[in-house]
């Protein structure tokens, strides 16, 4: 029988990493010259921490409870917002926030060292530009309807909201159709050398193509997506098979996979989203109020 | 005696350049590879038109009344909105949206075409994150501010959406002083040659800087601060002898002088925000509704 989802039960947030994400911070426990705090439900974390894994980075773990923050994390983050960064060897100390930020600074720091990229190649411009517009989307649009849909809570608040989330999802789409007409499909590449380059930094949206800027940006809230407002909002994403395709592809990177826990701890830690307990969080304060995220 | 501004005196908004601007207009009216849409007021143009004038790029304006889009602007940008790029030379043709996506391209292209660069160099990924830092709380929430604040009616309103505003202004003061004494104050920086470099792209806060990243993702709203907030709001901007020496080296830049239209082009064209009337702009009606910004 499925579960009833029309009563909050109270289920407490998680402050540990369960599974596959587990088993990442065992492996990134010993100290490194920078430190990532993170919390192991949190979605802007998720960004930052596959960056690191994909890019190749050192990095050590630092899983803080979101809602009790240690003084390590207020000196690295004056609001308590994760993901956070410290850099360890340095005198004096630095850090960094803001998730956005913290990927264009390891997309950055790689060029100069792992040499790996999210990005297309810099000799093409247009097509970084075009990948840039999509992660705009996610972040401007996207993300912010994820949160009024998830905290939404009586029913044509609900299915509005619903509507525009699915909606945002649509033009991402149509975003991501537009860089490979333009870029894979058009006149500008010369030859099949540069065409594999680009569909890499295009994204897994496209056969051969590798995960890319904004995969990253939007992964963590599609997944939250096809669990946890499947589950409280009875959500479905798009079905298509070349959506089907990209989530797959997406879903099995190792980059993002090694950072996942277990379902509970998604269900478990946004039924006060669902629900819209007071003081859930900046993120759920701002959505409710209207402001733009914190 | 000083004009009366407690009564909307139904002034028309503008639809071409003045002054300097207007001279720029004019040197811009051959054709060139990339055309800019814009339209003489808006903040979000002078953005991407500041960086086309510092980085050296060839550009072609093409003018646009944003009530009365033509049907060539709704091609480029489907929702009308300026800035937008069309690039002429190329088949299918290509067209881009967003001034903050535009900056990156134009600054990417300029990376591989003019070398000239807005941000400190690739060598230095702290820095360049701080610098983005700085942007990323200009988009986030300063520019927001400044639009409550204009659209305010009711005293209270102005008195508590103007102390945000000012607030706004505050925290990047505080960024900025974060980077100077992080970047250049700290043991990271070799030589009195990358000292010049950075102290460049940190902006013209800095003594023998030149202008930066943040310096022309702001300069817009604080110009249009010292004169529409002042004239409609009574609104002044920090007194402190750094400030003012940082707007004067900011206002007095000559890719940003060329780009400044008469005060009475801006004083006139934001009455209709000052007083809020409808169907303002897109921008407007989202700061009515609570929303993100379009």
């Amino acid at each position: 029988m499925p579960e009833d989802t029309t009563a909050d039960k109270g289920r407490a947030y998680h402050t540990t990493s369960t599974g596959a994400a587990l088993d990442t911070v065992t492996r990134h426990s010993k100290d490194e010259d920078i430190t990532l705090f993170g919390s192991c439900f949190c979605p802007f974390v998720q960004r930052a921490w596959v960056v690191f894994e994909f890019l190749g980075i050192p990095y050590k773990v630092y899983e803080v409870d979101p809602y009790k923050k240690p003084k390590e994390l207020l000196e690295v983050s004056p609001k308590g917002l994760v993901p956070g960064l410290r850099f360890n060897n340095v005198d004096p100390p630095r850090s960094l926030n803001e998730s956005t930020v913290i990927m264009e600074f390891l997309e950055d720091l790689a060029s100069e060292t792992t040499r790996r990229s999210l990005l297309p190649p810099a000799t093409n411009p247009y097509a970084r530009a075009l990948v840039r517009l999509q992660a705009d989307h996610v972040n401007r649009n996207l993300v912010p309807a994820f949160y009024r849909f998830l905290q939404a809570q009586d029913t044509e608040t609900q299915i509005n909201t619903g509507k525009e989330f699915h909606q945002a999802i649509e033009t991402l789409v149509g975003l991501f159709e537009r860089a490979e007409r333009e870029i894979l499909g058009g006149g500008g590449v010369s030859g099949e050398g540069e065409q594999r380059a680009l569909s890499k930094g295009l994204g897994l949206w496209i056969e051969g193509g590798e995960l890319g800027w904004t995969d990253v940006m939007v992964a963590p809230w599609i997944y939250r997506a096809q669990l946890v407002l499947k589950h409280y909002r009875g959500f479905e994403l798009p079905q298509t098979d070349r959506f089907n395709t990209w989530l797959r592809r997406l879903f099995t990177h190792q980059a993002f996979v090694a950072t996942c826990s277990t379902d509970n701890l998604y269900l478990d830690s946004y039924e006060r989203y669902a629900f819209n307990r007071p003081n859930t969080s900046q993120v759920a304060n701002a959505i409710n109020s209207g402001r733009g995220l914190p």
